[in-house]
Order: structure tokens, then C-alpha cells, then sequence
């Protein structure tokens, strides 16, 4: 069945019942004009909106509409954890055309159930729209969170001679979308990138060690990677009015990156230029070296120090971030990162 | 310039700069991973979605991009009156074409920002996302606003014996559309619709007194009408359980409406199923009878009575509205409004 025979009134009372969940703080939820829901008292509201746009961000041929649905949640909630909060509430705007199948609406609900539970969230409210035939689907999520504002963490907070940190390895979404691209589908299961593969259709949000790092105070500074390390780290460091030195060789690079790079004998701008990765760069003070470690070894997840800051410098040529390799050099990326309309 | 030469960054830093404004709620606004404001003590955070996707909400060929910022604001902010509530903050989640000029961003930006400046609201957060060339704009907005708990009006508190108003004059943004779509970007100025041309690029949401029925209590269940009144109606009919009746005679035809049906010969279809009005759709109790018509007077915005609320028939063969012509006889509609997949 199509969305056409279906209707879109039909759905919302599908959805209506499918997320209606009885919680004190959900005065409406799906079904009326806007949701209600009560703030917790003394905390700040965060609030954050992603978009994944067909043929841009996902392609039906390998992106199967679950993880779509869990991907739209887990996008947004990992703002949430960039700035040490706790995601609450999430409401989803999605324009499809009239012939999607309703299985397809289906299986994405379902992913967005699954990944709502994941995150203790709650579906509240959205809007559904159509398009033409032919145009892409477009799915922005809306999240809804909270966190004390003497526990939040922006991008502003860096100051010159901090550590720099990552969680994870970077570029691994990226590695994962080129064996999409290159094996179409089959390539979830049978990729040598396969791990690279799951990392970019069903990003995990790091929003536990992300409340562990705000609740002790072990972060200056905080956002989470999705535009590419190189990129995002030269925002942070722009909004921080701050420089940046990394030393590649301090940089994680996962078992199937290395196979990747030296099968492909290329540089560093996929771990460094790679986005959609959904993992924590923050920056720290020294005497939280050691917390920040121990955080590590009892999460599970990988913090690695790939860098400090420094004053920014006007006159440099790469902006104020800097790649330093192993003999001393400067590296210079052909490739800065995702900007959606370069 | 198109935005392809721009860049998405720098977008961000434009708009981060001009949107950025002192307000002690606002902690963070543009340029962070969320937005972070302060909720009011004591009251229920609202929040709603809306998207206006073009080819199906707008036409570049007729809509002037200033008017679709304002109505991008607009629409999401009606919801937030429908509810009886204040709006506050905006998010806007936009996905446009690379090639899309400089002029249509900033053109629809300053509508943008005319419209938070003319309901209060701030503009806090987003995302800007690419989509291929030939694809539909597809613009999202997202209000925060806040309601005591004891004046939010819901869609589900009507009971029967209650009388039915409407503000404005139905399908006049339905009718607007029709001058559009039959002159193109003439009509704006030289349509025997203008007035109507008007209310369909330009809607005004009704907060003012929408609060001002909220803080009285006159109201048992509100909606705003965007999919038009038969459809609106019969919402707020099924939310509530009830039944409604309308008498055709009762409901208010504006001159240019009148025009129309004089000269096409039609039935009450367009007043009756066309969308987009971003009126207010209420009930209330015989006692607020006297307040009602006070507050349509010194607001000049006429509010209507156009029937009564009844118990639920389910045998009834038209769902649970009714429209009762002068002969006693029930109307028959075509068309009962707007679906997004039908």
C-alpha cells in the first residue's frame, strides 16, 4: 500500500497510538496544535533540528529505512550530548512524496521507536508533508533537552594550551559510505569495511560519557563531529577564538581505515575530512588528564589525545588549525570538510 | 551570487550575526551545537513543526521570498496561538538547491526576521541542508512558546451544547490561491481577490487574541484551520468525541468570496475545504457568549458563531459534522480538505 491510499490523517492516528506514552512531564503529545511537555525547573531547554536529505545524505538503493529512522533520532540526540545534556523529547517534520510505500513508513517508525527507547525520549509531535513524485524525501528531526547550565558545554569554552580529545576514530561514517557506494547494500554484511558501514547508517550518539564529562566538569569546550574532524575542530576552535595543533600520528585510525589507506595508498583526508561520524571533540584542561582516562577505560569508548590548543594565529595560511606530521611538517588536506552548498 | 559560491559556513556566520540578540533567556542562540534557553518557571513548554515544501505550499513563480520567510514564521506560531500560548523561539530547518541565489536566502530572511520581530519571537537555531538542483525547496520551522497549564486549550475539551466561532472568513486563503494560480504574481496587485491574495502569502497567525481568549477562559477547545474548516472541524470533532453542526447560513463569506461564488457558481466548497486561513477554530459555553462578541469588537478581528457542538453520532454518513443549509437539508461536500497523501 501507498502512502496515497493511506492518507495523511490516517497516519498521525497510527503514530498517535503507536507513541502515546503515559509520562507526568507529556501534557499532549502527538494529535493536537503543538505538544506540551513541563521543563524541569532550573535547568536550561536545549533544542537542536537535523535534516537527512535523500541523495544527499542517505540513498534508498542501500539505506534501509530502519536505520534511516534510527539514524533521523540519533543525529539529533547527539547535539544533545555535544552540549552535556540529556535529550527529552524529539518531533519529526518528513516530506515524502505520495507514492512511498507504507512499509516504508513503516520500518522507519520502527527505527525511531527503537532509537527513542534507546535514548529515553519521547516522540511528541511532528509534521508530515508531501512532494512531488520524483522529489527527494527530506526527514528533519526536532530534539528537545536539558542540562544545568552550570554543566553545559559549548563551543565557546577553549582556551590556548588545553588537550584536545576525540572519542572514537575519525572518518570511520565516511569509510563506511565509499563501501556503500562502491558494493551497494551488500556491503552492511560482506564489506571489508563493514564496521565503517554500520558506523555510518546507524551512528551511535555519546550521550552517556557526554553526561559523565558535563556532570564532572572534565571539558573547557565540547561538539560532536559530523561535518569531518578537520572541519568541525577549526569551528571549535573559531567559536573558542582559539588555535589548534594535532599531531597526525596521535590520530586513531581503526583497523579497517589502515587497510583502507594503505590499499589505497591515499593521506589522511578521510579520517580527517570525513563526516557524519557523530563523535565527541572537546578540549580539557591538564589536571583533568587522568578522569578523562579513567572515563575511557570504564566506558568502553576510546578517548584519544590528538592535540592542544593554542592562541590563534591571524597569518596562518590554514586557517587556525594546524596538522602537524611526524617529521615536523605541516599536512595540507585537499579537503576541508563538508559544506552542504560547496 | 548563488550559494554555491557562499558556502553553508559562512551562511551560518551571516545569520548567527544578524539573528543574534540580547534576551537574558536566550543562553545560546545560533552557532552551537543547540540552542540553549531558559523556560519559565511553572508553565508547559509548547512546541510544533511546520513545513512549507515547494510545489506543493509555495511556487517560486508567485511567492515573493520575504512573504515566505514571514509565513514560515507564521504558520509554526499559529499553533502556538491555537493553544492559547506565547511563542518565543524559532528554529528553522531549510533544504535548498546549491544554485539557489544569494537574494531568495536573504530576501527570505528578512521575512524571517519581520515576522519574529512582529510576534516576539526569537530566532535560535537550525540547520541549513543541500538538495539536488532540479529538487523542491523545502523549508521546516520549528516554535517553542509556553502556556500556564491551566489556560492551555486543547482540540479535545469540547462538549456537546457548546457554540462553535470561527475568526475571519473561511477559504479565503484557499480562494487567494485560485488568483494565483490563475494570474500568477499579478494577482498580488491587480486580482478581483487581492484581499485574498493576501491572506494566502501573507497569513497572520491570531495570537493576540487567541492569548487573550486563553488568560479568560473563554474557550473549551481551540485549533487553528489549515487544512480548511470541514476537515479542521471534524479534528477537533473526533478529539473531542463530539459532534458538530453548522448551519451554511451563519458562515461568513467575505466580499471577495462572495465575488467568486457569484461568478463560478459554485457551492460552498472553497469557503468550506480550503486551507491555509490560520484562523481560529473554538468552542465555548453559552455563559462566554457576552465576552466573545466584547472581545470581537475591541479587537476588530470578527469572531463568528456558526453552529453547535452535539453528542457523537457514529451511523452518521458524513463522519460527525454536519452543515445544515437554509432548507434544513445537509450539505453534501466534494472535497473534505486537505490530505498530504490523498
Amino acid at each position: 500500500m501507498q502512502l496515497k491510499e493511506l492518507g495523511e490523517k490516517p497516519l498521525i492516528d497510527i503514530l498517535g497510538k503507536k507513541f502515546s506514552k503515559a509520562d507526568p512531564r507529556v501534557l499532549k503529545g502527538i494529535g493536537d496544535d503543538c505538544a506540551a511537555v513541563l521543563p524541569a525547573r532550573g535547568k536550561a531547554l536545549l533544542s537542536s533540528t537535523d535534516t537527512l536529505t535523500e541523495e544527499v545524505h542517505f540513498s534508498l538503493t542501500y539505506s534501509p529505512p530502519k536505520l534511516l529512522g534510527r539514524k533521523l533520532v540519533n543525529i539529533s540526540v547527539s547535539d544533545i550530548a555535544a552540549m552535556g545534556g540529556t535529550p527529552l523529547f524529539i518531533l519529526l517534520a518528513l516530506t515524502m512524496p505520495a507514492t512511498i510505500g507504507e512499509d516504508f513508513v513503516s520500518e522507519l517508525y520502527r527505527g525511531v521507536e527503537e532509537a527513542c527507547g534507546e535514548n529515553a525520549t519521547i516522540l511528541i509531535g511532528g509534521n508530515l508533508s508531501s512532494t512531488a513524485g520524483e522529489s527527494p524525501i527530506v526527514l528533519t528531526s526536532v530534539v528537545l533537552g536539558e542540562v544545568s547550565e552550570s554543566e553545559m558545554i559549548c563551543r565557546t569554552g577553549a582556551a590556548p594550551g588545553e588537550s584536545i580529545y576525540i572519542t572514537g576514530s575519525p572518518g570511520e561514517a565516511a569509510l563506511g559510505l565509499i563501501g556503500l557506494q562502491s558494493d551497494g547494500p551488500s556491503a552492511i554484511t560482506r564489506s571489508p569495511y563493514r564496521n565503517s558501514v554500520a558506523r555510518h547508517l546507524d551512528p551511535k550518539p555519546r550521550t552517556k560519557i557526554a553526561r559523565t564529562i558535563a556532570r564532572k566538569g572534565l571539558a573547557t569546550s565540547m561538539m560532536d563531529t559530523s561535518d569531518g574532524l578537520a572541519s568541525d575542530l577549526a569551528a571549535l576552535a573559531k567559536a573558542s577564538n582559539i588555535g589548534a595543533m594535532v599531531k597526525t600520528t596521535l590520530i586513531p585510525i581503526s583497523p579497517e581505515m589502515k587497510t583502507y589507506l594503505k590499499d589505497n595508498s591515499l593521506g589522511l583526508d578521510v579520517p580527517l575530512c570525513g563526516g557524519e561520524d557523530y563523535e565527541l571533540l572537546f578540549t580539557a584542561r591538564e589536571e583533568n588528564k587522568e578522569d578523562i582516562e579513567r572515563l575511557a577505560g570504564q566506558s568502553g569508548i576510546p578517548i584519544t589525545r590528538i592535540g592542544t590548543t593554542e592562541p590563534r594565529d591571524e597569518s596562518s595560511k590554514t586557517g587556525n588549525v594546524r596538522f602537524i606530521q611526524n617529521d615536523g611538517k605541516e599536512l595540507e588536506l585537499k579537503n576541508k570538510g563538508f559544506d552542504h552548498y560547496k
